[in-house]
């Protein structure tokens, strides 16, 4: 492990760097990356984003007037990156490249010249935010925008048990430098594709509960997805819908990939230990969200998952 | 105007209180009122709060172990009260008798002995906490508990544009000072009755859009409430629900309250005046949100409410 000051110190010491994000990428590894590159092109550095798949529509601001510059890069910077997995189609030619990772998850396996893990950040946005003042650079409010950008996404606009004191100073400093943060939490939190909105409909349509309530199921099939014209921003938080009704405390969503292959989110509530509901059928996670897969019919997913569950709740009592 | 210290000193000098909350009591005026209550507790006095209505489930806990303390009154302190009109029942009883207003609303109408009247603060419940403060009350984690509540549910959790960088400054104290954030936060944000769920199906299933796009138009009847069996607190934020789609900057929501009547909820967004829009139907509020009254049947209420809305969107172009 590094300290910031020496990642600050390697950064003000080199220069072509290319900043990685995650695949499909989302607020917080895309705010991290341009906060970041912002930060070195004053620094006077040449630096590039890769965004590694689609920039979705509503994360376009973060790289508003970074156009891309055009030079081979020296530099490999890793940001919300936890394993080299993540990289896609990238991993091949950056996985052995990595000269510095910034990450807040505690289970990083990236190898790199220099690490940086703060896994108490409730947004890797955090760690960039802290980087960003050891390197001198004064924040100006695009790089206000997107750190805010990666510390409202990953904790659900502040609702979500990882932020902590410092993640709510660190959003008022970003407020007073002029970061647009009512405008980013509408579009983040109040926006909706009517395909979303159709696809909400029709996923609560399939909702069932069992066990006196405690456990609710919803299923996603992709004829609603090519009825509603959703896109995978869309189906993004679909697996917190069955864990948010009243009384359920183990929220399970069942979504088919493609023909006889279904991929099953479980949330869970009140300690119940999600992972070890999906460990039964191969899959992992953390206590209160993980996930597994599974090859056959929608009814046997659900039989099966079910009966996983239930498993874990009856040891539970 | 008076200050927080003049309130702290006329507080320490008297006793016998009771703490009035508004009618249909929300988030912030329970959160105020059983703060300052446990604060006056703590001090030694005598102190009530008069839930204006219903306790509801979700904001019990802000009363736990506050037994009903048994008094005659000789002080009054309205919280979150704009006007006197919100005290409900209580009117005629109280208007005449207020002693101290302590609230957050720039229009307010009441006549205090002592009032103050912060409108920047976003929920009433950081004047609360500044008294409690200047009173020389330590802040215990149920105030803390009660504090976070009416803040994180009048910025709908940070979100909303009232929300400073003191109310995120507030918000951080007040975690390390032992509230509950996180179970607050899913109470208030991340649990919904299964009548509401069925309800916002419902709802969707009524949605219709105008002028290509930018007006959203959705109904709730008293039929749908009957068979979805919600109550009050489920009907609640339904109406934020049209402006919430892509494009939209009018979002109208029309609820049937009795046959033949209808009360009318216009969100907008982008600069486009909501009060203008109600005022064309005998109603008023705020820029971005608005009501009124219909008297008719459901198609004539949409007809004209559409009709001002196309009017104020017209002008603006």
């Amino acid at each position: 492990m590094n300290s910031l000051i020496e990642i600050a110190e390697y950064l003000k010491n080199t220069d072509y760097s290319v900043i990685l994000t995650h695949r499909y990428p989302d607020g917080d590894t895309l705010g991290s990356a341009f906060a970041l590159c912002r930060a070195l092109r004053k620094l006077g550095k040449r630096s590039n984003v890769i965004v590694n798949g689609v920039l979705t529509e509503k994360f376009k601001f973060l790289a508003d007037g970074m156009e891309e510059q055009n030079f081979e890069y020296q530099t490999v910077i890793t940001v919300d990156i936890a394993s080299v997995s993540l990289l896609g189609d990238y991993k091949e030619e950056f996985e052995n490249k990595i000269n510095v990772c910034i990450d807040h998850h505690a289970m990083n396996t990236v190898n790199a010249d220099l690490m940086f893990i703060n896994a108490k950040a409730a947004a890797n946005a955090e760690n960039i935010y802290e980087l960003i003042q050891i390197l001198g650079v004064e924040i100006d409010r695009f790089m206000a925008d997107c750190i805010y950008t990666g510390i409202c996404t990953d904790t659900g606009c502040f609702k979500f048990s990882n932020v902590t004191p410092g993640t709510m100073r660190l959003a008022a400093d970003l407020m007073e430098l002029g970061c647009d943060s009512e405008r980013i939490n509408r579009v983040m939190f109040d926006t909706k594709s009517m395909g979303r909105i159709q696809m909400e409909c029709a996923v609560l349509n399939t909702l069932k509960l069992y066990c006196g309530g405690k456990i609710a199921v919803i299923s996603t099939s992709l004829a609603m997805e090519k009825e509603t014209g959703v896109d995978d921003a869309d189906m993004d938080g679909l697996a917190g819908i069955p864990r948010q009704i009243e009384g359920v405390c183990v929220g399970i969503t069942i979504k088919e990939k493609a023909e006889n292959h279904y991929r099953i989110s479980v949330r869970t509530l009140n300690g119940i230990n999600a992972a070890d509901i999906c460990k039964q059928l191969d899959g992992g996670g953390h206590h209160a969200a993980a996930g597994c897969s599974f090859d056959g019919t929608l009814e046997e997913a659900a039989a099966k998952i079910l009966a996983a569950a239930e498993n874990v709740l009856n040891n539970q009592r």
